[in-house]
C-alpha cells in the first residue's frame, strides 16, 4: 500500500492529512498557520510536520505518492499562484518551493476547487462525475469539477462563485473583488446578516432579530425562520432567490449532475436547501430542473480529501 | 490521406461538408430539411446525398473516418436527442439511425456545441483551448468548450447559454423554453427588436425607427445606432449590458480562454462587440478581465467543420 498527502492551506489553519491511495484516512491534524513569517515559514512549518508525520506512521518518501495542496487563490499550472490576498503572498511558486523541501511530487490547486474535488470523491457527490460544489460562509466559494476534473478556467478563477455577478442593482458594500454585483454580497453569511439587519432598519414590524441588538449572525436568522419570525423567512426565502437563481444560471452554462451546497451556513440544511431547490426549479431550463441539490458531508475536511484525490488524479 | 464528412442538420437546411483528416474542407453543400418526412427522410435524404459525395469525389467508405453530426436539441451519449423542437423529433438514436444505413462511425453533438468546436478548430478559436460560443439569431444559441472537449452536461443542456435566467423582472413575452427570465428574451435578433418597438411606445422621442412602421429588424437598429439615433443607442448599449453581464457571470464559473460572438447579430461588429466588451468589464471578476471578446468567423459552416472535427477528435 502506498500513501499520499493532502494539505490545506488556509488563513488560520493548515490542515494535513495522511491517505491510504485506496482513499482511506489515516491521521489528520491542523497545525496555525504563520502569516507573519510569509510562505517560507508555512512551507518550513509543513515539512516539519509532515516528516513528524512519515516517523509516527513508519512511513518512508518511497511509500509515498506525492502531495496534493490548495491553497486559498488562483493556480496556474497546478503549482502557481500569483495572488493569495487571505496570506499576503504574492507570485508563490507553491509546487516547486515544497518539493524543493522533500523531494516529492506536489500538485497544487484553489482550496475551494479541491474541496469540490473531495466532496466528489468520498463525500456528497461520491455518485457523480460533475459536480458543482458553493461553499457559503464569511464569504462564497466554490468549485466546478466536470467529468471528474476541475475547472480552473484560463486565470485560475473557473469556481469563482461568489463572484457571479448576478445582482441587478449594485449593493452599497462593496465585495473583496472591488464590485457590487456579485452573489457573495447577499448569500454570504456576512450577506445574509447585512440584508436582515437592513431590513429590520426598513420595515417596522415585530422580529425576535430586533432582541439581538444587531449582534445576530446567519445561523440566528435561520433558526428564528424555522420559528416563524416574519423578517427570518423573508431573508431565508431571499437567500434561496438568489442561490436557486445562481444554481440555474450554471446548469445552463455547464448542466452539472449535482450541486453540493457546503460552509458554515450549509448547516441550515432543508431551511436553507428546500428555498433554494424551489428558485432553481423556478428559474432552470427544463431538461435540467431535476438536478439534485444537497448538503455537502465532508466539512472542513473537503479540502484534504480533494487536495490527497489532486495528487492522486492530477484532479482527473 | 483520409476524409471525414461534418453534417449540420437545421430546421430549414442539411448541410454537408467534406474534409479531409487534416482539416482541408473539399466540398461543401446545403439540402433541404424534410420536416414533413420526419427522422426517416432526413436520413434517406442524407444517406442519398453523401452516397453522392463519395462517388464524385471518388471516395471509398474505406477511406472515410466517419460522420460527424449536429443536430438542433439536446444530444446524450454522442449519439442520441431525446427531443428535437425545431424538427418534431424525439427519442432518435441519430448515430445508430445514420450508421445502420452506411456503416461508418457517427458521433452526434448538439449544434451550438459542434459550432464552438468548429470555431475553435478552424475559426476565431483557434489560438484557444477553452472557449465560449455565443450565437446571436432568432434566439441565442451556446456552445462551450473546456480544454478541447464540449461541455454538454449531464442532461446535454451545457451551453444552453440562451436560456440562462440573468433577468431580475421576467419579461412578458415567454421564451420558447416556457420561462420568462432569458438571456434570448432580450439580447436575440426578436429580444433587440421587441426591445426597440417598446422603447418607441414608451419614449416620445424623435427616431428613425419610427419611419419603418414597425417592419424593422435588428441590424435596422444597429445601423441607426451608429448614425446616432437615440433610442437605437439605447437599445443597442443594454444589448451591450445583458451579454457582457452573462460574459462576466460565465467568467465567473468556467473562465473561458476566449468568447465568441456569432449569429446574424453579429455582423453588426464593433458597434455591437465594444458595449459587450465595457459591460463585461464592469462585472467581472478582476483576473479575468482581459478575456477576448471577438466575432466568429465561420458563419454558417461553424456546424460542420465542428462536426467533422467531433468526428475526428470526440469532441476532445
Amino acid at each position: 500500500m502506498k500513501y499520499v498527502i493532502g494539505i490545506d492551506i488556509g488563513g488560520t489553519t493548515v490542515k494535513m492529512g495522511l491517505f491510504q491511495e485506496d482513499g482511506v484516512l489515516i491521521e489528520k491534524s491542523a497545525h496555525h498557520t504563520d502569516r507573519e513569517g510569509g510562505p517560507r515559514a508555512v512551507f518550513e512549518n509543513i515539512t516539519v510536520h509532515l516528516a513528524d508525520l512519515f516517523v509516527r506512521n513508519r512511513i518512508s518518501l518511497e511509500e509515498c505518492i506525492g502531495v496534493g495542496v490548495g491553497v486559498p487563490g488562483p493556480v496556474m499550472d497546478e503549482t502557481f499562484t500569483s495572488v493569495v490576498v487571505n496570506l499576503g503572498w504574492e507570485n508563490v511558486d507553491v509546487g516547486k518551493e515544497l518539493n524543493r523541501k522533500f523531494g516529492l511530487p506536489v500538485k497544487v490547486a484553489n482550496d475551494a476547487n479541491i474541496a469540490a474535488l473531495g466532496e466528489m470523491w468520498q463525500g456528497a457527490g461520491a455518485k457523480y462525475d460533475s459536480l458543482v460544489l458553493i461553499t457559503l460562509g464569511t464569504g462564497i466559494g466554490g468549485g466546478v469539477v466536470y467529468k471528474g476534473e476541475i475547472v480552473s478556467g484560463a486565470h485560475g478563477v473557473g469556481g469563482e462563485i461568489g463572484h457571479m455577478p448576478i445582482l441587478e442593482q449594485p449593493e452599497e458594500r462593496t465585495c473583496g473583488c472591488g464590485k457590487n454585483y456579485c452573489i457573495e454580497l447577499v448569500a454570504s453569511a456576512t450577506g445574509i446578516k447585512e440584508r436582515a439587519a437592513k431590513r429590520l432598519r426598513d420595515l417596522d414590524i415585530p422580529s425576535a432579530l430586533r432582541n439581538y441588538n444587531n449582534t445576530f449572525d446567519a445561523r440566528a436568522v435561520f433558526k428564528l425562520a424555522e420559528k416563524g419570525d416574519e423578517i427570518a423567512k423573508q431573508i431565508v426565502y431571499e437567500t434561496g432567490f438568489y442561490l436557486g437563481k445562481g444554481c440555474a444560471i450554471i446548469s445552463s452554462i455547464i448542466n452539472p449532475e449535482v450541486f453540493v451546497i457546503g460552509g458554515g451556513v450549509s448547516n441550515a440544511g432543508e431551511t436553507l436547501l428546500e428555498p433554494i431547490r424551489t428558485n432553481y426549479q423556478k428559474f432552470c431550463f427544463g431538461p435540467a430542473i431535476d438536478t439534485p441539490i444537497i448538503k455537502a458531508m465532508l466539512g472542513n475536511d473537503a479540502g484534504i480529501y480533494g487536495a490527497a484525490r489532486l495528487m492522486l488524479t492530477g484532479g482527473e
